[in-house]
């Protein structure tokens, strides 16, 4: 089952979610997370641009090459909405996902559940910890469901 | 030409593009632009729900048969971030009009356009002013061009 | 807006649904309501047979033709499950409906809610009355909401 | 070949049939068939919830991340009715089949022929008995009937 | 309803079917039924080609526009086989029907049933008469059988 | 029948083709013709931009709005190469109708034949003169040929 | 390469296809060619039918399991008509790949051309011999040509 | 990751960017780049024609099945326009790319980005030279970015 992991790319939940996934067969994809590479890659391979605008275009082009293959291939697309900043990008990729007929789960904290109430409508499961990640994806996989 | 307008219910941005659409054949559709109505419209049709989080799930879920078969069936999707809240259903609409295939027009001030970058980047025009999402419509389908 | 109404065919549920629409721009399609048309058109036209299995599929084809342009051109399918036989076309008219991206609402009594659970989840709203359809689709075109 | 074998749960038909297919290259997906994990997952992942119906919507939404995969991924899908229970997810599992272009096969009693004719209108094969299901995978794949 | 009528063109049987249709809301389409017409259109239009293979593909080439145009919006497709000519056409038109998901009602003597069985088995209704094909018309449009 | 009219803005074809048509049930779309118009839409409405790359861009996009729903609404998508400029945008239309399954008209004259051959062999009809595609639509609806 | 060999079983075209693409990475399938099991394929796995009619639909029921999976997978679908029998059979695989966007080859002799015009029309490559069905395959894989 | 390498065939430049790819898990694909082979090969194998025009629209059909083949399994389609010739071939590639939803990346000297505005438009990347067609793919695929 390939899986992607949209959103956040500030706290380690990818690696929490992966990890609960050891043993399944599972190939995760994702976003680059490395902050600065994303905000320049554009014009790091393309060359500067003097305006802002079109720095952050050229940037967010290159990773759609990427995002957009991730989300078509996933069988599931978890999108995560942390704390901090606004995340559109996440909410953006969750509609992709729902438009294709992906699977989606969402993750975040309960406090954010009437904000994100159009985007959790579309969800199979709504989630507030990576450890449910994993046990929805196991429990998919395995029928195996966590320990009470 | 179809037209969906998505996002921001608490300006009039929307009678603003739609009267710089007047003489064009152009048809609005939207969400249902009454807040208290599309957070309640669940419970108020199909019953009470103690748990807030069913409550926000029945209302989105009926207001997605409205909003899916607006984007679905505009040529054009409008989405516009207003300077409040998270917004994150606008973003979401605006995934779906790009999964579908739909040319996607974002309208926001100019200081979202780093967070709004991969919304943006899937857009045929980013605009800042309802004036110019009209005058964007009006050289589609007339290919006047405002006065100078 | 085109809604098609499945299922069950020996109560006036769509004479209610109908007339609880009145005044809003709807469509509506269904299967042909009279049982003993619907079972015995295939050989009424294309002549008996002796196999009462090749009776039933003649007759489920020519169905077929009706029921699956009612659903493709439908916006929304509702689906009635009622207290009586099997009605495992009801369930297979909802699963086209999901798999083609309609939006679905099913309605049912409340004590099917547990057997109905796997179509109840793919629907948008899950009704108990005809009215609550008619109230759906009203809020849904108009925004109105029904009186408290 | 991808087979996906929907339906009953409590007999052993799954187990019948993929003996009968022995040798073949055949891989095959189905739900969970531990009945109460299958009811139960939603609540024992995401957490226990007073209402039935959100119980059961939990449950159903989880369970339907495999049951779409599992269908979207099959070249054929075998959808099994059994004697007992109201099955009406078995149903809903053929329409979609049928929807998304799968060749669908239906296994049941023949007394059961006249209430699902919609459904066996849509099967290319309509089987009483598990080992004829297994009869056609082995003649599809190798063009070997049973012996006389 | 639109409903295309494929196949063999020299006989009256369109006519047959639309008359039997007489009252209906149904829209016609089909090929050119002028026989020097359509195997000359190619190069009455573009010049005449020395070569016969070229004569003919210029044609059909042309004649294409206008056939896959009419089985692409029909809701309904109908195809004849006579008793003359090898008619591939007709059996070109109907395997892009069905791959399409049209609804196929095929028409021809029974005689040709074994040869045309592939055909037929895509088919929703198979019919020895246009009048047959009139009256699932009219029973699928209206609910009317003819009288016994 | 839609039909869009790609390609070449420097010359009259397009008035051409529609007297050609006339009398015919078409309706005609294509391209903002105004040259200057055309290349200075996106800073127009959205802006001036120092740097040409990204003038072009704006532009293009804008345009690309009227452009895409153009060819996905038409039947027929016919697309003109002239003698001047390099055209790369016809034939990127070209490539366009040719995956979106529309029915292709190419009209040019023959000494680009060769270097048009890749697109030639996408198209059901390839032609020298305007009055031949007026003469293919006028045979397609209506089964006329021009008089010999 | 996946190529599926559909159409004619009593000569052994495919296998000198076959002999001729050796070397190549390519994968054929193709349908029953054992002719009599071909025939009787639904009744000796689903029970004897006493009307010829169903007889032949449950087996061609059958075969549409193989025929259809064969071509949606293929890259390229071969089709062969022979001089004997009205092998409508392979037409109608003919449009059903023509119309889901598969690479077409027909193969035939000349003097079926004008019958099979409109199947010519929409191959990309019309063969005379197995030899040059293998030629255009090795080509297509490799760049090499048949020495002259 | 499978990339397509359209248009230019005269320099190295294919070479380059595979070259610059290496050690990534990238497949590609691409034409034929032998010319006279590319221009032949539809008579090579079929069979010489005195037309030049079907000479070219042999050969051009045939090299249809590779190039369609090539696109339709990319993830990313690389179009490279040159400095000779008219290369309305590699637009009609990016055109099909472009519709598919395949990530477009073009490659061109700066002086053709007016003449190429629109398909730059619909590129997420636009490159200079062929090191930056690697860049991108390997940033895409590993977060990494060139050395400053």
């Amino acid at each position: 089952m390939r899986v992607y992991l949209s959103g956040e790319i500030h706290t380690d939940w990818r690696d929490a979610v992966i990890a609960g996934c050891e043993g399944l067969d599972v190939a995760f994809d994702g976003p680059v997370t490395d902050h600065a590479a994303s905000d320049d890659c554009g014009v790091a391979i393309l060359g500067a641009k003097p305006d802002k605008r079109w720095h952050d275009r050229l940037g967010a082009q290159v990773n759609a090459i990427r995002t957009r293959r991730g989300i078509e291939r996933a069988d599931v697309v978890v999108v995560r909405f942390g704390t901090e900043y606004r995340q559109w990008n996440a909410a953006f990729d969750a509609g992709m996902a729902a438009a294709l007929g992906k699977s989606l789960i969402t993750l975040h904290p309960p406090e954010h559940g009437h904000a994100l109430k159009e985007v959790d409508a579309a969800a199979l499961a709504v989630c507030e910890a990576p450890a449910q990640v994993a046990d929805v994806l196991r429990y998919v996989l395995t029928g195996a469901l966590p320990a009470a």
